[in-house]
């Protein structure tokens, strides 16, 4: 591919003045995606931006091996008698699903639809699966696309009609083991969260807001540029909504047979448009170390007089770092150091290694930090340890700078007159719905829930005065 | 999941006598697939076929790394006016594709189809991403599923409806250049044959059979123990067939316009079909130790008297092998040591080692060897270097034995009265169309082709006698 895809070249715009062009350049000019494709919301991957999406796999996969979960796959249509099983989980897709009536020539008999999630596909088989006490629990997970039919703006990864998802799906005995099920899900959040190197909000959404088909449902949030919140992924207590009308039954000590509990987790491709929008800058992207396809790009500085030792110089740093384990890229296109610079930090390259005459002569060499912007100089000598640890050292400052930016960006609300656009309000709630209708009406923006690892504190509903120990988190949703 | 996945139990058909159901029965029995999913032709991949399949992948993305392709992912659906530009492709599989024409409530404006291959969606990308000559070559690839709409009997892996496909794509100045590609093409298949323990024969089909749009086509063909034979994959040579209609062009040197030259390389999931066919037994699969998810399994024979100190040791075999890269599945439940073998053996592990009080004492342990069935005492101290050295001889002897079993199935045809009903015919052909079609209407067989990789020799047709250095070999095709 020629560098630029057969793209213009264009100038990225500020994301400060302006964020949503800012996006939807960015992702293109960092060779993440190409939206050309022409079927709206359905973009290509390109291997630099699938790259990264495999990196965040990976990872996903090391929490569900770690937790004992089983990968399987399951087929992408489902026909519409299952899927009609559960009836607010239909009515919850029903506007969104893609259908295929028709195959070669033919009607098909029954028609079918491509998965917006797997609920439908996966629980007819749980049921066959699932016989005894022994079996359970059942703990799988999947990486697929899932389809919806959006009907709003779309947007690459963040708002796309295939998307890339992820989902865990569990069963178990009891609501206390789901339960249990519950908080891993919240220590594997927890872990990816440092890896993406993005702070999040755990909240369990009201009522009128959940999943559906779901007891309840967890959103994971996270605050964007633009102050509203992106959600990456929910998690849903089930209870027995699916498994009674899927009759997924174990027989217990008694004989007795008794619907499973279940849980699922899921999240999507969004990660990336997070990872996107809330660390890059004008630049370009600026990826996490732990993710990033390359951690170090080396730029050799060439002169006329001295080309081929610099060349030996950097290819034997690039076999000493991949040695230590580190993803490393070697620039040896025909361009000018300064567009290799540009070209690097559009990609938002960790670090990157430049290696002139003068540094080579002097044992040195010359180290920018993408996030930072800063250039320091080391000895050659040291080189492995100084990466290794200044890798580590970026991966810490921008997951405490973006904590701090989350946490200077929710505001005490006493009283809804009180500005906190663009922000994220956090205030005392009743409980009741009419308050809550009060809350979303006046600010014109949604209730993400209680945080699910907040301790409870007393005060009086923002509304109505009441007195209570419901925290709710208030923001505008992209 | 039960270790049954809720199946009754059942014993495995002979495969001597009937392969088919031998086929059949195992592929469930061995936990590879679910086909109770409730469409036909769409099965679950459990988690054990799908950490082979995804073994394979792994090895496939080497290879391809290896070979400087990239890896990206495009959309599933193709708008039908895209699809429609080729006009021999649409031909070839209007009569297969899923169609996609309404989503929500909603009838889409132009129709959408389940891509059966990628050519549609990916050249008018294409089309953007080449301008010149240093955009050449192209080489991309993606692993996803593809769809077809088979009215033929679904059998697993064999012929599915939804398939989990691999193809590459490449771009090319001149057809010198792509003729070069194929031959890299070709180094990769005979690298996947070590992994897989699987020969293959390499035939240019005929013209009448050639991929629709192809300027010819390259099957890549294995024989399976039903006599018949199995496509993998294939090669194709598109020349500018594709790249006229899709305007995919570069500018060369003088500032001319010309279209770029293609060829495609694809397999699929046939792949784990073919393992499971050729290598397997009575008692279940044979994996070869390259792909088998478990390369070694543990089975403690544990005694009343003697059990923490068992189970003890054989925590440090495993350990002690896993240090040494080797996959390994210590089973602990609570079954009698036969019941474990029978398991494993059905799900093609390569090694047992077998440790219990009397081996302990005596500082030895066993190895049981699937494929060849056969058992050995060893000393523990030499553990890594036997189970290391053994993985590799088991590997050689199962390409060297699946080799000579092609082999002594190829049989040399000089007149076609003679009988090689079940084998694969060798015998030298005018090249006319007349008596290819005699050949292939006295035998009810097809002709796979001339195999690529085979020197020349002179003989006689096999029907008109007429003089010819053309070879071909005939077999029925599954």
């Amino acid at each position: 591919m020629s560098p630029d895809n057969g793209r213009e070249q264009k100038r990225l715009p500020s994301k400060a003045e302006n964020f949503n062009d800012w996006y939807n350049e960015v992702v293109e000019m960092a060779d993440l995606c190409d939206k050309r494709y022409p079927i709206k919301g359905m973009n290509v991957w390109l291997p630099y931006g699938w790259k990264l999406m495999r990196a965040i796999d990976g990872t996903i996969r090391r929490e569900m091996e770690r937790t004992g979960h089983e990968e399987v796959n399951f087929p992408l249509l489902i026909p519409e008698s299952e899927f009609k099983k559960e009836a607010d989980h239909i009515k919850g897709f029903y506007d969104e699903v893609y259908w295929v009536s028709h195959a070669g020539q033919e009607e098909l008999d029954v028609p079918l639809l491509l998965r917006p999630t797997s609920e439908t596909a996966m629980y007819p088989m749980f049921a066959l699966w699932v016989r005894s006490h022994a079996d359970l629990p059942l703990k799988i997970f999947q990486l697929v696309n899932t389809f919806r039919y959006e009907t709003k703006q779309t947007r690459a990864f963040i708002r796309v009609r295939q998307i890339h998802f992820f989902e865990a799906h569990t069963c178990h005995a009891t609501f206390e083991d789901a339960e249990e099920q519950i908080a891993e899900d919240i220590g594997i959040i927890r872990n990816l969260s440092e890896a993406l190197c993005l702070p999040y909000l755990l909240c369990k959404r009201p009522e009128w807001d959940k999943f559906a088909g779901a007891f309840y449902t967890i959103g994971i949030d996270m605050l964007m540029p633009n102050g509203r919140t992106l959600q990456l992924g929910s998690i849903h207590q089930y209870e027995t909504n699916f498994s009674v009308p899927y009759e997924i039954t174990y027989e217990d000590d008694k004989g007795e047979h008794l619907p499973v509990h279940q849980t699922t987790y899921g999240m999507s491709e969004r990660l990336i448009g997070a990872i996107v929008a809330f660390h890059g800058d004008d630049r370009g992207l600026i990826l996490p170390p732990t993710l990033a396809p390359f951690q170090v790009v080396i730029v050799p500085i060439l002169s006329k007089e001295v080309k081929e030792p610099i060349i030996e110089k950097c290819k034997e740093i690039k076999t000493k770092l991949e040695g230590a384990g580190i993803r490393v890229k070697l620039d040896l296109r025909d361009y000018r150091p300064g567009s290799k610079y540009y070209y690097w930090e559009m990609r938002g390259v960790p670090l990157r290694i430049e290696l002139g005459k003068r540094d080579m002569d002097n044992g040195m060499f010359t180290l920018a930090t993408r996030h930072s912007l800063s250039k320091e100089e080391h000895e050659i000598t040291a080189l492995v340890e100084v990466v290794s640890s200044l890798l580590e050292k970026v991966s810490g400052e921008m997951l405490a700078n973006a904590r701090k930016k989350l946490h200077e960006n929710i505001i005490e609300v006493n009283d809804l007159r009180d500005d906190f656009e663009g922000r994220i309000g956090r205030m005392f709630w009743c409980g009741g719905r009419k308050c809550a209708q009060e809350i979303e009406e006046y600010t014109e923006m949604a209730i993400l829930g209680e945080q699910v690892d907040e301790e409870k504190e007393n005060g009086h509903c923002v509304v109505c005065s009441e007195s209570t120990d419901k925290i709710i988190y208030v923001a505008k949703m992209i």
